[in-house]
């Protein structure tokens, strides 16, 4: 993964963007959004929300011990945000997109472009990208594995390096990059390419991987370069034990959004560790700062930045990754952990603390999930809501209500001062 | 009304159906939803919401014994369901389409249409329904009883058969079936009819009644057809001493509305006593299975057929007779006889068991309300909110919050793990 981070530097999204409503139901935000001095922090907890274990009925965040968000809660407007809508389960990208204002069904990330934002991978207007799999096929071309045994990267990138990168097809630029595993990233890059095509994993075994097929008429020739490169690869690939063959997914153009900056007038940071986040607020125009391993680097990096913009957008990424993983004891660790750094962000004394999650994680599901998250709006307009920790069922009870989570923004704006009265 | 019952069997509404999306806010849910062998039981108890007693302060649920009701809460995850809008009273085809996850601002069964499938009558893809009323005029034609002194049926009925099913109209088809009191149905058959008419019911007295007029060209036809049929019955009726005169109203074919089948792939079962609920559920495409009397058939039938489908929506009728009666005391009952057959279908052990209504009928209005309503949702996912019972009050404290009641389909079938990610 740091081979394609070193060679291909972030610099994807810059524009250039749309003016228009990013939210349906408020078309203008323009003429109600106000730039003032105030300073707003927005921390974004990875699947925050969870479900409570069977055992103690209490979720990841009550068995938590969190002094410091308790504490917060305490002094906050409580709430729940809902990413997209009940029972739809978000990935990362609507996730955030909700959080920052974006209506979550108007603006999409294709699987590809996300894909290669999570490597670091430079992608330019008009590039296609998609996500590949290796995958096994048998002597009549009949798909025996999608994932070609899930092989580790110790395998996959030597295959990536060697075999696919050296794959030439005329009129185009084509860059391979490896991701983990069984996962890479292909990218097109020329003129008249169209994201407008067909897939070719056929979503189980015992069919033959696809052609891909235009589905618009500008699109035969992307088709024709994919359906070319796949056709070699395939010949490259045919003595390989597990990765003979290749399936292609998600075939998308980083998109042009409006601007968050334009829109909220703000003046926006992100700072993430991870390489996908920063991508997402990318794309949304929001300048990354600090690139850190950890989350204690980010805490930093909001430090010794924090004269500089008066939108922080800050990451931590581990309460998924344990939720994910179905480990209940590790995700209550990583929002412990997540508690400590707490004090260091409020001695800063943002004008407004906001503290929400993408969408929840619940251990017990091992997955994301589509539940409500828990949500606190910190600000000298809160003096707390008699709420007495932050949990799911705590925030329950608090003055936001359950809201959309592309509702948010207009929350913290307000409390910031930076929304005046909308229609005389 | 069983006389229409017997001779027009339902037959209706077996498609065609319009591929496309049911909610205005989710235009693709065939992304996302995912076919799989979990069963979910909708229970829709009609009217389940009300208003406390003015004497004791406690609504008709927190009134009445509900054992089996409150143990299931105590289980489950609660909220409230929006039929329409807050404020915004449903009829039961808005309240019941929105349940089964269609907009009820984007989907319209029309008036004529309701009423003919609430008696079984037939209805093929094409036919205009009206609802009739027999009403009174004077001798100079002007309106003086809009529903002719609401004639039993017993005197109406013999009218409708005797009178108004004698009327032919050349190039027409046309079938009237008496409904109740001073109501029937009037169904025109034959090529190239349209809905879109004008009304003849001045909704006042003190008017005469209205001609009918195209509201669009190729509703010409149909005018004349009408307006005949209304002048030949004027005329065999004016020697009745009240039913002299008839005014139509709700002019509306059988809609072509998205398959709730395909939508979410499932393979959806009815099962109500009462025809137009039956109806309701065959113009979104479901199997009705069997027709009892009463709710304890209903049971059977769903203990009968529980292996055959993967969606039932079964429906509990009495809690809205006893509201819309004005009578407290027998909508207690009602939910007390609802209550004892909660354990049959717990037995089923559905992975999912929804308790939900289509709209309040508050006994105290007498009448269909606009408020939330109380809703439940038990699943592996669920371990209680802790709600200690099933009511307007409990359910308000409830995880899943207040939704409109078109996303409840989602989240049932995100407990159902019916529902995959959406967006990478």
């Amino acid at each position: 993964m740091s081979l394609a981070t070193d060679k291909n530097p972030v610099t994807q999204a810059k524009g250039p963007f749309v003016v228009g409503g990013i939210m349906i139901d408020f078309p203008d935000l323009s003429d109600i959004v106000d730039s003032t001095a105030s300073k707003i922090v927005m921390l974004v907890v990875d699947g925050l929300g969870g479900v409570p274990h069977r055992g103690t009925g209490l979720s990841e965040l009550e068995t938590a011990s969190l002094p410091n968000l308790d504490r917060l809660a305490q002094m906050s407007a409580g709430g729940r945000t809902i990413p997209v809508l009940p029972g739809v389960t978000p990935g990362s990208g609507p996730g955030h997109l909700a959080l920052f204002g974006y209506d979550p069904l108007k603006y999409f990330i294709g699987r590809g472009v996300l894909e290669a934002l999570g490597i670091d991978a430079l992608l330019r207007d008009g590039d296609i990208a998609a996500r590949g799999n290796f995958c096994s096929i048998d002597s009549n071309g009949i798909l025996t594995d999608r994932r070609a045994g899930r092989i580790p990267s110790s395998e996959s990138f030597p295959i990536v390096e060697t075999v696919l990168s050296t794959i030439n097809v005329p009129n185009v630029e084509l860059v391979v990059l490896p991701v983990q595993d069984h996962r890479f990233v292909l990218i097109a890059r020329g003129s008249e390419l169209s994201a407008n095509v067909t897939e070719t994993d056929p979503q189980r075994t015992g069919a033959t991987p696809l052609l891909v097929i235009p589905t618009e008429p500008g699109a035969q020739k992307t088709a024709e370069v994919i359906n070319t490169f796949v056709a070699e690869a395939r010949e490259l690939l045919s003595d390989q034990p597990k990765a003979n063959m290749l399936l292609l997914r998600g075939f998308s153009k980083l998109p042009s959004f409006p601007s968050f900056a334009q829109t909220y007038k703000l003046n926006p940071a992100a700072i993430a560790a991870y390489p996908m986040y920063r991508g997402l607020a990318q794309v949304v125009g929001m300048e990354v700062i600090g690139t850190g391993n950890t989350f204690g680097d980010e805490i930093r990096v909001l430090e010794d930045h924090y004269g500089d913009h008066d939108f922080f957008y800050i990451h931590y990424k581990h309460a998924d990754t344990a939720g994910e993983d179905g480990d209940f004891e590790a995700k209550v660790k990583a929002l412990e952990d997540l508690d400590t750094y707490i004090p260091r962000i409020l001695d800063l004394k943002p004008d407004v603390f906001v503290v929400a999650g993408d969408h929840a994680t619940p251990a017990i599901m091992a997955a994301h999930g589509w539940q409500p998250v828990p949500l606190l709006i910190h600000s000298n307009l809160t003096i707390g809501d008699g709420i007495d920790a932050f949990s799911e069922r705590a925030c329950l009870g608090g003055s936001l209500g359950t809201i959309q989570a592309q509702h948010l923004m207009l929350l913290a704006l307000a409390h910031a001062g930076k929304l005046t009265k909308y229609g005389p």
